[in-house]
């Protein structure tokens, strides 16, 4: 039973396998190649597999069939199967064709074929086919006038080589086989001007060239022999010069309009390795591009003004299979118009060329040797021994360079014949199927800076000059503000800052100029008259000056932020109480009721600066805004292209063109103008819009201080600031809702006094100019809360309450400016007066005040000075300088749009946190109240 | 003088164009080419130029060098130029190699050689090379044994052909030469495939195959027949079926870890016109991807799991350069394992293929006739005549397509024999310069998506019911919250609403859940066992979740934002009178003093009403932030590469590497996680360290209620709302700021009482559900206001001061809060307990206000979800949608972040702007203190 159940598992189980191998070998085949196969096998192609030959067979040197072993002849074929017999005892040599068997004159060949001496040819068949019983051995006449030889396969005798005739009269080696030029191109064609082995060919090229001075030039052109291949320029000292910089081509480059020319046509005469002219063919595609890219991408590199880069890693196997035979090119500017057909050659300067053991080419260009053939890639010269084999050593163009150069000064895009730089690079072949070899080719475009360079140089001196003369009145009206004649340090290190500023707006508004001016005149211009600067050298001194601009900003942002933290700032509160109030201290723990004054409210005070802090930090734009603009006209509508390096002004390219690098100068340019575009409408919807519809917190803030009859006294400099006139037309502002929706009404309806400072005008907001006394006074009053902010801390917790001496101080300071504004100050006055026009341009005041205090009538709000709000422009160009520098240093508009929203939020906290401390401090406000 | 000076400036002017002349051309050249020679001239390579040939010479068929004439001979050579000689009257005709004369036994060619009848040869040297007087000509012996005819030159007699003389045994044509199986290779594999020229081809193919039956098959392949080779999988309905879905490949592929195996292996035999075997190719490089491109991209496409799609527009006149012999491949997937060298046959479903009058392989897959060997672009077939013509028509595979299928369920990265598809397309020859044509080519990668599409619903359909109840609940609550026990079309609508809420909340969790599934399981297996769903129809549905999630939470959206802008408010002032003050109501003209009570200021009341109106859209995170993060994220540090359809998981990838094309659903997935996470981030950065350490709003606008004496009653439904408890524990809060600061120092010191409702707690937060007694008694007292918002405005302007109603409206409800805070309403009195924990989950109250109202304990300031703080989860999924729809919808992660914040911004200016209004409806303080 249980044998019995072992079976049938067994069983099933070996059925299981047997279907499953059958199943999974259903479609598999073995996988054979020809090498796979052994020496008495072939391939058969029919069925992908190693067949064995039939008897007295041999696998043939193919390996796709199979041959007679020697001294068997084919006896009959059937597709790729013969069968074979041996040849009979009387003739046991075997035919070329190998169908027959024959009797031999004499020695054989390793394959068992007759063989015949040096100049005979072997005959096994008379003229009309028949096959001869023995073959014979002929010697072919080389003497006049039948001069023949046996041909290539040994089988007939034919008239020998022309050349050979040509030098000995007969079929015999001359003595000098090179006079004829087609042996001479043969030779410097194969070498081509390879420094490796050039000596010997080069050499060679130079005494022919000598010595056949006396046939003349061909083409006019000096360099170019009769009968020879021009190779080289000559090697006059300055001919480079004299052929690179002295005429322009005839026909100018235009980007736009009717007469649109950006095609670049070059022509080349293609020769292969003997020498021979193969054709005219176009340069374009990939004949000098080794690069395997699409070919809409690869014409690209053709398309004027268009830098075109592209590098890539080829492998070496490849390589040696697809340039077998090594081609070379005689490279020329196609100039022709219509009828008239024109070429220019275009000189070529090979890198690795040597002259006295010097890399000539690398050097001065005057010292330049120019030259004319280029090949790409030689994968023939290095084979050893026989063509067939693998070279020891590949050459290949590792770098091709096109250089266009723009006349100075065109206006029709002229440029001077272009320059074809190569450098070859030797490769070693040790493994070519895993070695690669990197390759670039590249097409670039240049103008002499220089003029540039001097306009920048020129407008940076005089706009950096105009500024220090700005810088020095800025400092003498800072002087002025803070009261001191003195000329210190202090002073010294004041007028730095301010010219930091300065000089920060000069390279600002230089490097945006010339980025627009390069994105204007580059990308718009129908005559090519400019081209980019390359980068690298070219854009350094650019890169450079925004740097500085970035530099100098940041010094000016951040001692306008130190000034605004530290500004000093009291609420003047106007209300005067009302009557008596039951007012009972609980804290003194009795029950004791003291009738005193019913407080003034403080809390019309908290309000106004409550606001006041929230106005810190509000902008004339709004930043996240901007950033979110900037970036969407760059990334998504696309603006980004126009800061490629070729003449297009297309915004969206499709994704299958060509990508040109990107040009730093017109990255800037465009991110700058953007950036400053959008900053310039915002601040106009804001100012023409938003603020006349909508809401304008710095008009609400002047409003509120109106209405809750609270004045607020800035003092930015030591004795100049701002004053904000806030007495309430009504008296009392700090009342119930009846009466505060009963004055809104009446003033609404104009029943009442104007809020002006002075009777019946309007003007609430003063800049203004105090004497030193006051200054004075007002420090004097605030010295104990300054000290108790000092170091002096631990001996104040022991003086008892600092609330004390801070409401103490509160109300003197309410108390005293409060008389000072109503006049009450004898010792005190200040007169109202309008600023002059030049007082206002020039942002200083004329007249010190010495006796009297100046208040200057201010309708436009300029206390948003100490505030964000007032410094937008400061801001503004910050944030451009900001965005641009991440962008030039990591090229991605995105990471600058990140990194300048973060940079603003950190500043804004800043702002605030320290404002709001500082708030704290001076109007002596409770912080729990600045939320 | 006149003359001279006319003279001397045409001298001038002369030799000016003169030298321009020289000097323009000092390096240009005339551009000749071969084809510009007239007859009379050859092309000198050496000077690129034409040159005139001798007497009697004409140009050679080359055109880069003469012959003679006919009837002359080559007298000498020298490079390029030849000297021609007459040939004497007794020998007239010219030798085959134009060197010699002779006498002619018959004709002459049109060159003025000799001329032989067919079979014969011409013989004019003897076998020595002697030249003869006179040429001969002689018959080659075709018979046995000599079996010979005249070469190609027909200048000697050789053996003819072995297929001749096998099917005559003799050098004559046979009757059917179409017997011997390299003929059929020719011709087969010359048509290929193709139906243009199928019919007979494939015919002949077909008898011979059936023909050839007993000759058995080939590598256990029934398709294959020996010494044929393998074109066609058999014609039986559903093989297609049963050789793509039945047998795995033996190896698995896994993307990561040890047994990494990415690499798929093709080989291909390749076979050129003739049927000759050309050799064995590894698939990859450029042999089946016609579309030019770098090496690295292009292997791209073998890589397992990396979608792979190139399309390009070629010219037709490389490609007749490029491909002028067609080349033929069979393709195989190579298995070899070591040693074990196997290879799986590649089904090839060629999409022209007709049979019976039907493209039957663009239909069902069990009517599929696969076939084998493809051809990539066949220029020689449409050769008419001779093979130099132009062809008229081009067949290039238009479309090649590889197919992997995966093995439902595999753990083990097992897919199915790929798939070969070829589309071929047919280009009629007009204008082979200027003509293009489009390729592609494609790998891509499937799986069976049912099952997850099973599980999707399934998921949908039990998260929907759910939902479901959670909406009637939530309804139930709404219903009770309002008070109304009826159920109308109001009720059914609210439900609607709440589902969309709920419903969307499932759709977005299933999408982010299937988004994240693929990136998580997609990118980081290691066998694979999934993939990616297919653009098109597998996304479809997924992309209509999304809708779905989108559509549905911005219905909840926009009706939360209603709700919140109509939400009913009141600040309850516990201020009292403290004495008698001097009151001149000026408005009256007269000045008589009245003396009333001193009134209390309603600038507290400002304060809070202007705090709430400011906290009114301030969110739990920052929204800015949380799109430039998300930005930084995906397009700086590059998280979108994760979205590529391939298996790697490189966040920045070299620009020279192949770039797949995204999934959407892996885009979707990265957006929805990043901006969640982030999302997350924030909120646990805000509220576990930011509002405990820095600032939170809500916590303070508590504070300032208490520290401002001011109570807040929000009624967010009729019965339902919030109470924040400000009585000041001071008694007093309208004070100077002496006496505030002393107050916040006893709190500080906790020297007086607790802030609570109840005595000696520290409640001040309630969630209230009021009686509807109340509710009717609050909105009598709101009735004439809401009367003057009405449309009896016109009558109200008539009807005195609005300003009246409004304050006397203020201060009766002010009164009547009060009364009812300090229960000193009998009717309307109101109990404090806490909410059961199961009230809380289902945001349900169980008890019914039917006597007293109930004030619900509420530490969490549950009052914020009338604001945008308390809605943050809605808010950020709302965010997340809209990120991501956009984003589906263009591909564009910038567009997608700038409408966002766009949206955002929106919206906020929305709840800002219309709450600010309800707000100053509803506690009647102006809209001007609200800033």
């Amino acid at each position: 039973m249980a044998t019995g159940m072992l079976l049938v598992c067994g069983l099933a189980l070996f059925l299981t396998i047997k279907s499953n191998l059958l199943h999974s070998q259903q479609f598999t085949i073995s996988f054979q190649r020809p090498s796979d196969c052994s020496v008495e096998q072939f391939y058969d192609i029919s069925s992908q597999s190693c067949v064995k030959c039939g008897p007295n067979q041999s696998t043939s040197a193919t390996g796709l069939s199979c041959e007679c072993v020697t001294g068997f002849r084919v006896l009959a074929t059937n597709g790729a199967s013969i069968t074979c017999q041996q040849c009979p005892l009387e003739k046991t040599v075997l035919t070329e064709d190998g169908y027959g068997c024959i009797l031999c004159p004499g020695s054989l060949t390793e394959q068992g074929t007759c063989q015949c001496p040096s100049g005979s040819i072997l005959v096994e068949r008379d003229v009309q086919g028949n096959p001869l019983e023995e073959a014979r051995c002929e010697v072919c006449n080389g003497a006049e006038p039948a001069l023949s030889a046996p041909n290539s396969y040994g089988d007939r005798c034919q008239r020998c080589q022309a050349s050979l005739i040509n030098t000995s009269q007969s079929c015999m080696c001359g003595s000098n086989i090179l006079v004829s030029p087609p042996s001479i191109i043969l030779i410097v064609t194969l070498f081509g001007m390879f420094p490796l082995v050039a000596n010997d060919a080069c050499g060679l090229y130079n005494t022919i060239f000598r010595a056949t001075a006396a046939l003349g030039s061909t083409q006019d052109i000096s360099y170019w022999r009769a009968n020879l291949p021009w190779l080289y320029y000559g090697d006059q000292p300055g001919l480079a010069n004299r052929v690179l910089q002295t005429e322009p081509l005839p026909t100018g480059f235009s980007f736009k309009g009717r007469n649109r020319n950006t095609d670049i046509n070059l022509v080349a005469a293609v020769y292969n390795a003997r020498g021979d002219f193969l054709q005219w063919e176009k340069v374009g595609g990939n004949n000098l591009q080794l690069c395997p890219d699409t070919a809409r991408r690869q014409e690209a590199a053709y398309t004027f003004g268009t830098a075109y880069q592209e590098t890539c890693v080829l492998s070496v196997a490849d390589l040696l299979r697809v340039y077998a035979e090594p081609l070379f090119y005689d490279v020329f500017v196609d100039l022709s118009r219509g009828e008239d057909r024109r070429l220019l050659p275009l000189p070529t300067r090979n890198l690795n060329q040597e002259y006295n053991r010097k890399f000539i080419n690398q050097g001065n260009l005057n010292d330049w040797y120019l030259s004319r053939r280029v090949l790409l890639v030689d994968t023939l010269s290095g084979r050893e021994k026989s063509l067939g084999s693998l070279p020891k050593v590949i050459r290949i163009a590792s770098s091709v360079r096109i250089g266009f150069q723009l006349v100075p000064g065109t206006q029709k895009g002229q440029v001077f014949p272009p320059l074809l730089s190569m450098t070859y690079s030797d490769v070693l072949i040790t493994a070519p199927n895993t070695q690669t070899v990197s390759v670039s080719f590249a097409v670039d475009y240049e103008m002499d800076q220089a003029e540039a360079h001097m306009k920048t140089d020129i407008a940076l001196g005089v706009l950096g000059g105009v500024s220090v003369l700005y810088s020095l009145v800025k400092t003498a009206s800072w002087k002025r503000r803070i009261g001191s004649p003195l000329i210190d340090m202090e002073t010294v290190l004041k007028f730095l800052l301010f010219y930091a500023g300065d000089l920060a707006n000069v390279f600002f508004f230089i490097t945006v100029g010339t980025g627009l001016y390069w994105l204007i005149f580059y990308k718009a211009q129908h005559f090519v008259s400019v081209l980019l600067p390359l980068p690298g050298l070219q854009e350094e001194r650019f890169v450079a000056y925004v740097g500085c601009a970035f530099a100098l900003k940041t010094v000016q942002f951040l001692h306008k932020l130190i000034q605004q933290l530290s500004v000093d700032i009291f609420f003047i509160d106007w209300e005067r109480p009302r009557g008596k109030a039951n007012k009972t201290i609980q804290g003194n723990g009795n029950g004791e009721a003291k009738h005193s004054p019913s407080p003034v409210s403080i809390w019309r005070t908290y309000f106004v600066a409550n606001e006041w802090n929230e106005i810190q930090t509000i902008r004339k734009i709004s930043p996240t805004f901007q950033i979110m603009a900037v970036l969407f006209l760059l990334e998504v509508v696309g603006f980004s292209s126009l800061a490629l390096r070729d003449p297009w002004s297309d915004l969206q390219r499709p994704p299958q063109s060509y990508s040109p690098p990107y040009s730093l100068t017109l990255r800037y340019g465009l991110a700058a103008t953007l950036w400053l575009c959008i900053g310039l409408l915002q601040i106009i919807f804001f100012t023409a819009f938003h603020e006349r519809f909508v809401e304008d917190k710095i008009r609400q803030f002047v409003d509120l201080c109106s209405i809750s009859n609270i004045s607020v006294l800035l003092l930015s400099h030591r004795c100049f600031g701002y004053y904000i006139h806030g007495r309430s037309v009504h008296g009392h502002a700090d009342t119930n809702m009846e009466e505060m929706n009963i004055n809104l009404k009446r003033e609404a309806e104009s029943l009442c006094g104007q809020r002006g400072l002075l009777p019946n005008t309007d003007t609430q907001t003063f800049q203004i100019s105090i004497t030193s006394r006051l200054r004075l006074q007002y420090d004097r009053i605030l010295e104990p809360l300054s000290r108790r902010n000092g170091p002096s801390r631990l001996v104040d917790a022991a003086s008892g309450h600092p609330f004390d001496q801070s409401t103490k101080a509160y109300h003197t300071m309410n108390r005293f400016l409060g008389s000072v504004i109503d006049h009450a100050h004898r010792d005190m006055e200040y007169v109202v007066r309008d600023k002059l026009f030049f007082e206002r341009v020039i942002g200083m005041e004329f007249l010190e005040p010495m006796d009297k205090s100046i208040f200057y009538n201010d309708e436009s709000h300029s206390f948003s000075d100490v505030l964000f709000y007032g410094n937008e422009a400061t801001l503004l160009i910050f944030d451009t300088l900001f965005f641009c520098v991440v962008d030039l240093g990591a090229q991605s508009f995105i990471l600058a749009g990140v990194l300048t929203y973060v940079q603003q939020m950190i500043f804004r906290l800043i702002r605030n946190g320290i404002g709001q401390r500082n708030l704290a401090n001076k109007t002596l406000v409770d912080k729990r109240f600045l939320i």
